[in-house]
């Protein structure tokens, strides 16, 4: 009937939202729904396949990693960083998710009218400082200014340039059934410590954001020779995300066992408290690595080594399926479906 | 005095501004400021030099111009175009003004809770045919959401990246006295298509933005051998924000024929309605490129052969100085010196 599709009455609504909400930046399903069903099917998937956090592009010859994230966390400022170290730490963190040596940084920042002259100054010296720490140089910029009232102080838009070498290729595709599960360290800590910060809980200890570059326990890695099928960093939507995406990609099983997860105890304490899955907990210096069973323990003992991945552990491994999801052995032995967050937890994480 | 400095009272205030204000995103003297004294203060001025638009790397034997622009215009949709065209052109043409070719693109957007889903449909599929129209690949992308009175709908931040010939270098500092000054196409239609749906004023026609893809004219300039020694597309602040940076980054005179500068009669009616300056308007799809004087009829009989470059013309010539300023005789035979606005005439152009 013309008339209703004229009307628009006709379309499908696939998303089944006519706004956006909260939630479609939330890392969850509500997120994905709303990158395929409008991003990827305007743009198509691209090389990168789809939903992977960056891409290896061939450059004349050279093989370019290339990836973007824009940066509204809030507060700007919170324990153990803030907006300038994510910024420079998150995109470091896509390109090395690439097995790329991260080099170079654009950085876009978006103004609020008024935020104080001193503020700008401080997250300025945080991605100086974060770029320098993290041995990448920020070559370009720019800077807009938006009404008060139409934005949050600061928000910042970085994008990275890195160099894969030849013989390195680390995709969701490559993981095949066998493959180890490795997780470089403990869980949730910069979830909670946004979390507190804003809803001004006070736990016993300040619990501070994981936070941290992690292109060079990835290098590492790969110097030693470890084949690293598949890297993934946990960030919005936690290690429950992370692994149903992969999981998605490759078809397979993960299965992985809660008894061997790293968890602090403030922070399972505030997760208790506060009816939180760790799984679903954002992180911003944590990966997961593939590899394959028989390098596991070399592969574990090299991230054990470096103070970032001294809490490494083995957490479970691929088996074959056609389905493509992510089951658990629970703490007390139960066995459980792991799925992403529907929305999210909390927003403006990252 | 130990307690003045602890207080802070001590510290220069260099921006002579202790909050950010709109006027800093104007793409006059106070965005430059802000840029100069806190920005480049903190990285450092990078390989690029500083103010420029984009920068070249050199990635493994490859010479890749990178580059970054996040647009936050209002309103979302104007005539000639949208935020997603822009958000296109806008970093393809500052590829373009590298000499690069450009290849690949990165797109970042904010949400703003409650925008409507369709409005990010429809600035989606302006993404994909802008891309399509300019002959990049969008190749990587984040979407973030904020609250509601946090954003202005959709922010987008691109960054681009492509690829630059081996003989082919373009910077101002490579503006020589004697270089013919070609300006692509007439002043003023971006600033003033946007001034118009903002204002709510209306003129005897509907003014469109010139919004449009700059790599293919400046594609025709290499391929002819015109000796480039220096591409500036105009944007915020104009064709005289534009000038007074290559001058000052050349150490030469530039000196402008107001006479010779093409204007529609539409826009110069605007702006005598409006009280501006064309010279400070900003357009979306102008540039100005520099070349031998021996070269400047070859080059501008290409431009003109083009559609988007039907109204080119040689506005003026670099002479020696080591003042870094720019000239211009009016079109009543006067001389003044052309500067850059303060601060700007309408926020949030693109």
């Amino acid at each position: 009937m013309p008339t209703t599709q004229e009307s628009g009455f006709g379309c499908p609504v696939p998303l089944g939202h006519d706004t956006i909400l909260m939630a479609h930046g939330g890392g969850g399903r509500l997120m994905h729904r709303l990158i395929s069903d409008v991003f990827l099917a305007a743009f198509g998937s691209g090389p990168a396949g789809g939903l992977h956090d960056g891409v290896v592009l061939d450059v004349a010859g050279a093989r370019i990693a290339f990836t973007t994230d824009t940066y509204v966390v809030r507060p700007l400022f919170f324990p153990g960083g803030d907006i300038g170290t994510l910024a420079v730490y998150g995109t470091v963190n896509d390109l090395a998710m690439c097995g790329a040596r991260p080099l170079y940084l654009s950085v876009g920042v978006v103004l609020e009218e008024g935020v104080p002259m001193d503020t700008v100054r401080r997250v300025a010296a945080s991605i100086h400082d974060a770029a320098e720490n993290a041995r990448v140089q920020v070559v370009t910029g720019d800077t807009k200014v938006v009404e008060r009232g139409h934005g949050d102080g600061v928000y910042i838009n970085t994008a990275g340039i890195g160099l894969v070498a030849a013989n390195v290729v680390v995709a969701p595709q490559r993981v095949r059934p066998g493959d180890a599960i490795i997780l470089s360290g403990d869980l949730g800590r910069h979830g909670i410590a946004i979390m507190a910060v804003r809803e001004g809980l006070a736990f016993e200890t300040t619990i501070t954001s994981d936070c941290a570059p992690l292109a060079e326990p990835v290098a590492r890695l790969l110097d030693a020779g470890v084949e690293l099928h598949c890297l993934r960093d946990l960030t919005r939507g936690g290690l429950a995300s992370a692994l149903v995406e992969i999981a998605a990609a490759a078809a397979v099983l993960l299965h992985i066992d809660e008894r061997t997860i790293p968890i602090g105890d403030d922070v399972r304490g505030a997760c208790e408290v506060l009816g939180l899955d760790p799984l679903h907990v954002a992180n911003e210096g944590r990966f997961v690595a593939f590899v394959p069973a028989g390098q596991a323990e070399a592969a574990l003992a090299i991230m054990r080594a470096q103070d970032l991945g001294a809490n490494a552990a083995i957490i479970g491994k691929a088996h074959p399926s056609q389905e493509g999801i992510v089951t658990m052995t629970s703490v007390i032995g139960a066995e459980r479906i792991v799925d992403m967050p529907s929305g999210e937890q909390l927003p403006r994480i990252c």
